[in-house]
C-alpha cells in the first residue's frame, strides 16, 4: 500500500494537492485530526489501518508541513501530531467532501453525524471571494498562464527548499 | 493499481465520497471532465495513465452515477463520458483542492493556470449556506446523530438499489 499514482510530472495545483494528501487513508487521518485526534494509537484504533501505513502517512504529512510533532512525554519519549496553519487550510476540502457524501450517498439528514455552525445546521457553500457570488458552471473558467509552468515535482521541491 | 484502501466499513460521509472518487487518478479524470474532456483517448493522452486503469476508473464513475455515457458514433460503436448532475456537484471539491495547491505549493499567482470568474480573479471562499458567514475553527462542530448509522458500504448499496 505505497503510493499508487505519481502526479509529480503534472503541472496543476489540483495534482499538487493530491500529491501531498492523495494517498489512501491520508484524508481520513486529516479528518480525525480536525476532530481532535493527535496520537498514533488513537488513529490506529479508529481507522484499523496497518501500523506501517499509518506511520508512513504521518511522516509524509509532517514532511510537507501539514502536521507538526510535539513531545508529550519524556520517558518514554513520545510525541503527538498537530495540524499546522497549512494543515488547517485543508478544512474546506474536507467540508466539501463531507457535503457531497451526505447529499449524494447518505441522503440529507441521514448521515451518521451532522455539522453545526454556531447553533444552526451547517451546509457549505462555495462563493467567489472577490464578488461574493456563487459561480455558475458557465461563468467560471480556467486560463493558462504565460509563466513557464513548474511541474508538481518542481513546485514541491522548491516548497521544501 | 487497484483499490488500495477499503472504506466501506467506515460510517462517515467523507469516507463515502472517497469510496467513490478516492482512487488514484479519479480526481484528475474528473478535473479534465470539468475542462471539457469527454473521450477515452483524450484522457489517456493527457494523463499518461495505463489504459486498463483508465477504463476501470471510468467504469466505476459510471456505476456510481458521476459520469454517464453517450454514443457519438455507430460504426464503429463509440461513446463519450459526460458529467451527470451528481458529478457536477463535485466542482467545489475540485476548486478547494485547486486553491490549497495554489496557495500552499505553487504560491499565489505562480500556478500554471488561474481561475477567472466573470472577468475577475476567482478565489473560492467557503461560507455557511444558512447564515452566509465563513465559519471559524471554534464555531463549527460535528454532532453525532441518534439514527442507527449505516456504513459506507450499506449507504452505497442502498444508493445503487
Amino acid at each position: 500500500m505505497g503510493r499508487t499514482a505519481d502526479y509529480s510530472r503534472q503541472t496543476c495545483p489540483i495534482a499538487a494537492t493530491l500529491e501531498v494528501i492523495g494517498d489512501p487513508w491520508t484524508l481520513l487521518i486529516l479528518r480525525d485530526a480536525f476532530n481532535g485526534v493527535r496520537r498514533f494509537e488513537q488513529w490506529q484504533e479508529r481507522l484499523g489501518v496497518a501500523r506501517n501505513v499509518l506511520a508512513s502517512r504521518l511522516k509524509t504529512l509532517v514532511a510537507h508541513g501539514v502536521l507538526r510533532t510535539e513531545p508529550y512525554s519524556d520517558r518514554p519519549p513520545r510525541h503527538e501530531y498537530l495540524l499546522t496553519d497549512k494543515g488547517r487550510e485543508l478544512r474546506p476540502v474536507l467540508l466539501t467532501l463531507y457535503d457531497w457524501g451526505e447529499r449524494n450517498i447518505y441522503g440529507e439528514g441521514q448521515a451518521p453525524n451532522r455539522m453545526v455552525h454556531d447553533g444552526h445546521p451547517f451546509r457549505p457553500k462555495l462563493v467567489c471571494a472577490t464578488c461574493g457570488e456563487e459561480p455558475g458552471s458557465r461563468d467560471l473558467r480556467r486560463v493558462d498562464q504565460d509563466v513557464a509552468a513548474p511541474t508538481v515535482g518542481e513546485a514541491l521541491a522548491r516548497d521544501a527548499g
